[in-house]
Formats: C-alpha cells, structure tokens, sequence
C-alpha cells in the first residue's frame, strides 16, 4: 500500500498541508479514504464517519491555525484524517491497538488533540470554555467545535448554545451533518435539520426576499407606513429562522461538505465574524466506499472486515444478541414490555424488536437522560420499560436513575450492555462504574450473569420478581467458557468448587470462567479452594456471607473499579459479622484502562487464572 | 386566619373547584394566596414561583380530570395550590414539616401527584412516556407538564421536546413563563423568551401577515407566479416561527398566567389539537405578595421569615457565605479562578463574586452537565474553574465529571453545597451520593471539612497543591460546635482524643462534633476512645489507616450513603492489612431520607452523640 501514498508520508503537520496546491486536494483526499478503508479493515474501528469528514478536515486545517487554533471534535470518531493530517500517518497502523493510538482524540499523542474524548455532545461546551478563556485573556484565537447532527439529539449540545450564544467569543460550531449519527437519527430536530438542508431554495429564497424587501420604498404616503410594519415583521422571521439562529448564534448554509473550496470560503466568513457562528455543512457518510455509503449505520462502528465484500470477519452469538432475542420472545407474551434506546439500536441487539414491535420500540437519540426519564413516565403509563444501554453511556443518567426512577416505587429495567472491559475502545468507553454507581442508589437490584441462560433467568426475575429499578449487566462478546460440572442454581449466587475449601475466590459475571479455571489449577497445586459466584451482586445475599465467614481466605476479583464496588461492600459486611481470616481485592484500581483486546487487558488486570493461581499462591504460603 | 376561609375547606379535589362559579374565582386565587405567604412565613418553603401559579394552577384542574389526565409538575416547586386543591389543605400547615406534607410532588399523598419530583426539567420526559403509554393503550387521556423557563436552560427538555415533538399523542406541554427561574434566567433562550413575550405585536403580526398573504390573488398572470413563490416563503417562515414549532410543537401564546377564563379558553383550544403542544404562558413571580414580586430570587426558596417587613427570622455565618467570601479573597490574588454555577449564584453564596468579577463568573443557567464540560474548556484555556453546586444537583454530571473531568489530565474544583441532610426539602433533596459517586471516579481528591478554617486550606490544596479534580464538599448551615481542646492539623487527618485508646470513632465533615462529644460523655463512663477525623476522605491517607489497624473496635459513623461509601472502603483497607478487631457502620442504608429538621435527620440515623454512645457501649461489652 505504501507504494501509492504520494502526500501523507509528507505531511506532518498542518503547515505541511498548507504548503500543498488546490490542484492537489482531491488527491489527497482519495488517498487518505484508501489509509481509512484499508486500516479499518484490518484493526476495526469508525469508517463511515470518518470517510464523510475528508474534506471538512482538510478545510479546517487549511483554514485554522491548529494549536493556537483550538479544533474540538465531538465523539472524536470522525477524527482520523485529523490524526492523518496532525503527524500520525507512520503510527496509523497501531490504531487501536495496544499501545498503538487511539480510535479518539488523546491529547498525549498530539497538542493537536485538544481533549480526550469518546462520549457524545461535550465539543460546544468544552470549546466554549477554551473561547471564554481566550476572551478573558484578550487573545483572539479561534475556537472551533465540530459536531455532527446526531449529537444534536443529546441535551448538553442545547446547554452549550444557550449559554454561548451571543457571547462575543471567537467561537465557530461546524455542524456535520451527515442525515444520520451512528443509528438513523430521530426526532424533531433531525427532520428540521433535513428541512434546511433540502431547501437550498429556502436558504436562497430567504435572500431574495431580504433583498425585494430592501426596495420596498418606504417614504412619503400613507401606505409606507403599513409597509414599514409588514417590512419588519417578516424581516424579524427571515433573521431569525434558524434555531441556531434563535440561540443567538450566526447560521450559515447548508454547504457541500465534500467541496473543499466552499469550505474555505465560509470559513473564511465565519473567521469575520468574531462571534459564534454556526456553520451547517452537508456530509455524506461513508463517502466513497460503496458498502458504507449504502449502510452507514453497520460502518459506523465496526470489527476488522473483507475489504472486497464488506463482510466481517467473525460473527458469533453474543450476549446482546441473545438479548435481542430474548426481548422478542418475552414481549410477544407481555404487551407491556416496551424497549428504549439512546441511538444504538443495532449496537444493543434490538434491530430485530424495532420491526417487530414499532409501537413498543422507542430511539429517544443520544439522549441517555431523557431514555431514564421517559422509562419512568412508560412505567406510571402502566408499560414495563427496559432501557438497553452500553455501561459506559449509563453514567450520563446516574441521577436520573436516583429521581426518575428508584425514587419512584415503580419497575424500571436497565440491560447494561458492553459491561466491563471493552477493549479497542479504550479509556472512554470501558464499562467499569456501572456497578459502583448504581451500588450506591437506594431500591436498585442489580444482576451480573455469567452465561445466557442465567440472563434469561435475571431479566425474568427483573420483570416479574424484584420491584424498582433492575439492572442486568453483561458484557461485550460472547460466552466464556464455562466448566461442564458447573451446575447453576439460577439463585442469587452459586458455589463452585470443593465446599469445605477454605480458601475463596468471589467473583461475578464473565470472570467466573478464569475463577473456576483457577480452582481447578489450584487442585492441581494441593490447594483446596471454592469459588463464591455472585449472581445477584446488589444486594449481596447474606446467606452467601454467611457461608463465607469462617474460610482462611478471601481473593475478591472484580472487572471494574475497586473504589465503592462489590469487594469493599463485600469487606464490610464480613468485617461487621465479626470475619477473622484474610482479604484480598484484585479490581481495577484509580485509573483510566487503555485500549487492548480484552483478553488482554484481562491478563494485565491480573484477572487471568494464571495470574490468580500465583497471587493465591503466594498470599496463601504467606500467612 | 382560618375564620377567613371562605373557599379551601370546601375544596377536597379538583371536582369540588368544578362546582364554584366563575365569579368566585377571583376570591379563590386570593385566599390561597394568604395560605400561601401565611404558611411559608412560618414553615420557610418556595413562595414566589407558587404565588406566581396560582390562576394557573386553578385553570389546570378546571379544564383536566386529573388524575385519568396527568399534570406532571416540574421541579414541584409550584405546585402548592395544586396541593391545596387537591385535598391537602387542612395538612397544608404541616409542609415541610417532619411528618408532614412534602413540599414538591409527592404521589404518596395524593393519586393527583403524578411523580414524587424535587430535581429540574423532568417534567417534558416522564410527561411524554406516560402520553406514549396512553398511546399505546389507545386510550384519550391528556398528559399535561407544567415547566418553568427556566427549566428550559436544561439540556433534558430539549431531549424531550426533540423525542415527542410530532409524534401523536394528547401532550400539553404549559411553559410557565416568569422571565426568571430561581436566579435570573440566563442565557440565549430567555433572552429569546423575552423577545417572543414582549411581543405581542410580534404575535398578532404573524396572524395579520397570514391574512394578508391569502388574500394575495394568485391565478391569472405571470406575476401571480412570482407572488405564489413569495407566499409560500413568507408562510414556511411564518408557520415554523417559534423555536416549539420547529421541535414539532404547535405554538400557543403566550398568554396571560393570571387571567383564568384565557386561560381556559387556551387549553380547551389545546386540547382539540390531538397532538403535542406547547403553550406559553406569562406569570409573574411573587405576584400579590410585594416582598416577593420585588426580589422573586431571594423568596424563590426562603426559610422562616416576617410576613410584614418580609425579612428572614434568622440569619448566620453559613459554609455557604464563608464560600463566597473566600473565593472573592482567592480571586483577587489570583487572576485564573473562576467560578460557574448552574443557576444558583446566590444559592451557593456568590453573588458578591458575581459582582466582583463578573467576567470571569458563570451562570449557565440549570445544566449542571454543561457547567463540568464547559470548566472543562475554560482550564484548557488557562484558567482555574470553580464549580459551586448543591450536591444533590451534582448528581446529574457523573459522566462529566469523568470524560471531562478525571480524564482530561487538568484541574477543575468543584465546590459542593449542601453535602448531607438538607432537611425540610426531604428525599429528592439531600446531599447523600456525592462521596460515594466520586469515589468511584479516578484521580479525584475529595475533602469533607468541619470548620471554615479547615475549608479555606481545603481550598488551597484544591487549588495549588493537588492535580485533576478536586472537589470540596460542606454542610448546609453553620459550623457545628467544635471542642475548644482540639487542635487543628489541617493534614489529611486528626485524631481527637486519647491517642492510645483502643476505641475509635472515624468520622469526617460536620459529624466531628458529635463524635468528639461522644468521646468525652465515653470518657465520663471510663470507656477511652478517640476519633478519627478524616479530613481528606479519598485518597483516604494509608498513614491514617495503619493507625487505626491495631484498635480493639472502629466505629465509623458516615453522614451519607453507606453502599460505596468511604466506611466500606475502610473496612476493605483494614481487612486487606489484616485487622483482626470489631468494626461497625452507622450510614444512611438502602432508603431515601425523608424531610425533617437537620438535627432531628442527626437523632433519627443514630449520629448524635447519645446514640453513639449508646451503640458504642452496647457493642464493646458484648464482645
């Protein structure tokens, strides 16, 4: 591949890129779609954002003077021609991978990357607050967000407008609208946004009818007056037309993503403004690769893939799409089981429910907050809400879990997806404080089955068992494996093991297959031990404390973080009940967890049976 | 004051107002507006949003039949005539009261509370998911939320507004305008507000500019074409003119909130509409009580006070005042800080700051997730921002607090108000979670004062000695008494008490006080003891811990939720050091706390002094 490449290996920076002629934009434009398509089809990641934003990137870094400048990308997975373009192209391989750079922006890997990122609608208020500190410090650099229409679903983008709006800042909001975020985008705003953008001629008529009024002759006879009024009540309209327009900000377009040359040009304008400015610029996703401009939502986010077909390499069952199937064959006997998404049908498994049963399904957009606040009004409404959710976009709603729901006396689900580690991802999106979060929520319940069969059972006891605020939580993939003399008792916890051991292992949800593993490796050793499963982990059984008390040594492993979860609630119940023998926790301790496969991760975590073995052996010769 | 009540006694539910005369009403709104001042003069409560509501309120429960039609009331704040038509008036004097009636929604009290509310702009959702549920039902109830503007500065209801806007359902939304929510609104929306309320004309305009344009003949000749293009233009520009209209609202208003039979007319019209609309409605805050109409912020949410001259009974140093005080001192030397609220600049102490230094303070309206992304920006940009919340709002920026805090490898201090019990404002109101929450967060230090003294060098650390987010929490209210022999070592912690002493009481925040008071009635019964006073509570000092390892019992006594919070995290860190001693938790468990006074929440969780030494005796003698 690298014998193609005829700009990228010379650009390092944007004033490299600046040094290029226009003539030479579209070549570089198409080479930099052929590094995404090919580097995604191998380390998997974001395409169909990314090959819509080509151009835009290349305008903006034409146009702005990046890090004096302040670029701001929303989400960040429509930032990798700005990694091209920023000094990256020789590491743009190891996206992705361990160690290699991220699938987000990452400030550590370039001053070109202005925040970590990876949750949607934080760029206008985070870049705001960069524009309030340079007008506070009396410099005039720019400041500029880059959003798409998606995140315009999510409350936080209308927070940051109304707040900025007419600041006098130098401060301009590209919005990248591609018709679609990562599901077919939904509400009210998504249908006005294809208004504008449909009508050219509406944006034009807008114009002339500026312009015909400015001749209306006003002076002289009775008539003007009359005039004068209708003259500046449709001009009050025309000037303010656009919400953005309405939130005090300066609307420009719609215009040609994919045209470099207007880019520019508005941008330009906008500079001229030195007021917040909101620039509307068209995008097709997934530009210039056929599969993914025909299926932009499956290219959104996406594994490794055959370039030549756009088929995956590796399928399989997973635990969200048993999820998928499972909400389908429950809601056919119980018309009351009605499904929320924030943006994520396919991501949550739910396509299939979403045809099925379209009165009872429910795209909210990327609208966590409301998602919870709506569930509780469905269940007042008398319906069973279960919101289906990845752990790592759960956090956005942790109040909305406190008032609009366990506060309420009434059920509400939550099937926490993608729990725990989440590998390529990284720092952003692993699903590690769902548990310590919702632990400390009065009234929730929560579940962490280890196979599908025992989700089957958690979800039944969530909708027909426990009252309040349920959550089950699984994680991203599939199955691991389980040992075949592991009978589950589909109770709030099970032994597995010799049950007279006195050595411990406690642990919940995918980890059990390395604990179990680990018991047997440790019979190997002489070492007798048992491990205490955790079904139900909020709350903890006391029984399964009980039957804890009197063993020589407790080894805690918990896939999330140490602080406020099951193992410190755990240390305490047992401490207060008088328990004399040892303790230990291996959990994710005070850090953010980079990007890795999980398996790997689940080694560097200590979470491997291996490393199990030899900290219980060591601990256990110890004492 | 009874021997005047001429309507309210009569009044047992919304059936009951059916049945006066349209003459009488007027005579109704006065006297609920004497119960109203009379009940909060003596109980402290929100008067000037419910004086405001009153024609409102009367006008709802007229043209609805609650509760097979739903009124959902935002925040709850203005709902007070709603309770004293609805049954509630011979409780009304017990209002925020300890067994008494709530002041917010409370659904306990009366099927016609719809949600037990307390937390801003939930209203629009869980509105919405019960007018879906109807939907679904296929039943023809109406769903009614009744919101304040300022609300509207919250990110939520946009989410809402952008999910059920076009969708077919019976769902009134009534914006109830007061062009100020609890401090003056803020913002592009309000100003936007402003202009639509004061523009009656604007309004009218828009209606003769529709006559007007159909009776522009259109068939005939060529211009005629030309007009056709104009009209269409003008009406698309004319018909979506409101930011409501374009969320797929139909626009009603605004109208005046005082003026019942418009009112009436505005929702029957409303109610013919069989889709989702918004109708606005202008209301003046603190109307027929002067106090209160001239400064609505102050008696937005006051305490007991003197209904002739309208000032407050008591007044005092607060945490809260010594904040604002501290941070104007801080701000001067040091030109970076900058403070940010979300609509609560006198609430949280600094309306001098605001003053003061007016550029570098920020009122973002009620969005408390845009104000942790935005101080996100502003330290990017160089400066050193200050978010001053109430802890129980806080709530609402977990996720923020991680993808834009935590991670972003800069420092960003939040000032937490409010931490504990609040009292009278009950469940939805307490500052219970904030510790639990943020010890789940990565690289977050968090202090829990118990003097100001010890708060002003809390600050210091935040500001000029510790990284990333640091966050200090405090009381509402004053300092409590603090024992003349203790010495303060503004470290990470004290001990107080006899030093070899083999009973310790760990405590942090306000609760020192009791504790230290507990160990000199213990010293009295020749029991020794000493307290542990955390003053950093995470990273908990390990020196702190080793200390306490050889103790014969360690009483922790915890001002918050228990589940994940800093009690159990102690327990895990002796356990796993091997302390072999008695440990017991006295914490808020699984439960929301209802209202009641500050020092009766103290007795009733077992923190007073008396309690502690109860337990502590009963539980070393039984060892």
């Amino acid at each position: 591949m690298d014998k193609k490449i005829k700009y990228l290996d010379k650009i390092h920076s944007p004033q490299d890129l600046k040094k290029l002629d226009s003539s030479e934009y579209g070549g570089l434009a198409q080479e930099i779609r052929d590094v995404l398509i090919e580097t995604v089809s191998k380390n998997g990641g974001h395409l169909a954002s990314n090959l819509g934003a080509v151009e835009l990137t290349i305008a903006i870094h034409l146009m702005f003077n990046s890090p004096s400048d302040r670029i701001v990308w929303d989400v960040g997975h429509q930032a990798y021609t700005h990694k091209l373009l920023t000094g990256r192209y020789d590491v743009f391989d190891t996206i992705r991978q361990k160690d290699g750079i991220s699938g987000f922006c990452h400030p550590n890997e370039s001053e070109h990357d202005t925040f970590y990122s990876g949750h949607s609608g934080t760029s206008v208020s985070s870049a705001y607050g960069i524009a309030q500190a340079n007008k506070i410090k009396r410099n005039n650099n720019y400041t500029v967000a880059v959003i798409g229409d998606g995140s315009f679903t999510g409350g936080l983008v209308y927070e940051a407008l109304n707040n900025a709006g007419r600041s006098k800042t130098n401060f301009i909001v590209i919005l990248n609208d591609n018709e679609m975020s990562i599901s077919k985008n939904v509400g009210s705003v998504a249908k006005y946004l294809t208004k504008i953008r449909s009508k050219k001629k509406y944006v034009r008529m807008k114009a002339r009818l500026e312009r015909f009024l400015d001749r209306i002759p006003l002076v002289g006879h009775a008539m003007a007056q009359g005039l004068f009024k209708f003259k500046t009540a449709v001009k009050n309209l025309i000037y303010e037309s656009t919400i953005f327009e309405k939130m005090g900000f300066r609307y420009m377009g719609p215009i040609d993503g994919h045209d470099i040359g207007s880019m520019c040009e508005a941008l330009e304008t906008a500079k001229s403004l030195h007021s917040p400015v909101l620039l509307h610029v068209n995008t097709v996703k997934g530009k210039g690769y056929d599969y993914a401009e025909k299926d932009p939502s499956y290219f959104h986010g996406i594994s490794d893939f055959d370039i030549n077909t756009g088929e995956p390499h590796s399928t399989g069952d997973t635990f969200c799409n048993e999820f998928g199937k499972l909400m389908c064959k429950m809601a056919e006997k119980d018309r009351r089981i009605s499904l929320i998404t924030a943006a994520m049908s396919l991501g949550t498994g739910l396509t299939e429910f979403s045809n099925k049963y379209s009165e009872r399904f429910f795209d909210v957009g990327i609208a966590e907050e409301h998602a919870v606040t709506f569930a509780s009004g469905l269940a007042k409404g008398g319906m069973l809400p279960v919101f289906a959710v990845y752990s790592t976009f759960l956090q956005r709603c942790y109040d909305e879990i406190i008032h609009d729901g366990a506060l309420q006396d009434q059920k509400l689900v939550l099937a926490i997806d993608r729990a725990g580690f989440v590998g390529d991802d990284g720092e952003t999106h692993n699903g590690l404080y769902d548990v310590a979060f919702l632990q400390s929520i009065p009234k929730v319940t929560v579940y962490s089955p280890a196979t599908y069969d025992e989700m089957k059972v958690d979800f039944g006891n969530a909708f027909y068992r426990d009252s309040d605020v349920v959550a089950v939580r699984y994680p991203r993939g599939g199955e691991a494996n389980i040992p075949e003399d592991y009978t589950p008792s589909f109770g709030t916890y099970d032994i597995y093991g010799d049950e007279a051991a006195e050595i411990v292992l406690v642990t919940y949800g995918r980890l059990f297959s390395e604990t179990a593993k680990a018991v047997r490796e440790l019979e190997k050793r002489n070492i007798k031990a048992k491990v205490l499963k955790l079904n139900r982990i909020k709350p903890i059984d006391t029984e399964a404390i009980d039957r804890t008390l009197n063993s020589k040594y407790i080894f805690f492993f918990e896939e999330g973080v140490r602080s406020g979860g099951i193992a410190e609630k755990l240390a305490a119940e047992l401490l207060q009940r008088g328990y004399k023998g040892g303790y230990d926790i291996t959990a994710v301790e005070d850090c953010f967890v980079k990007q890795a496969k999980v398996p790997e991760l689940i080694k560097d975590y200590g979470f491997d049976s291996e490393s199990m073995v030899d900290k219980i052996v060591k601990k256990t010769t110890e004492v």
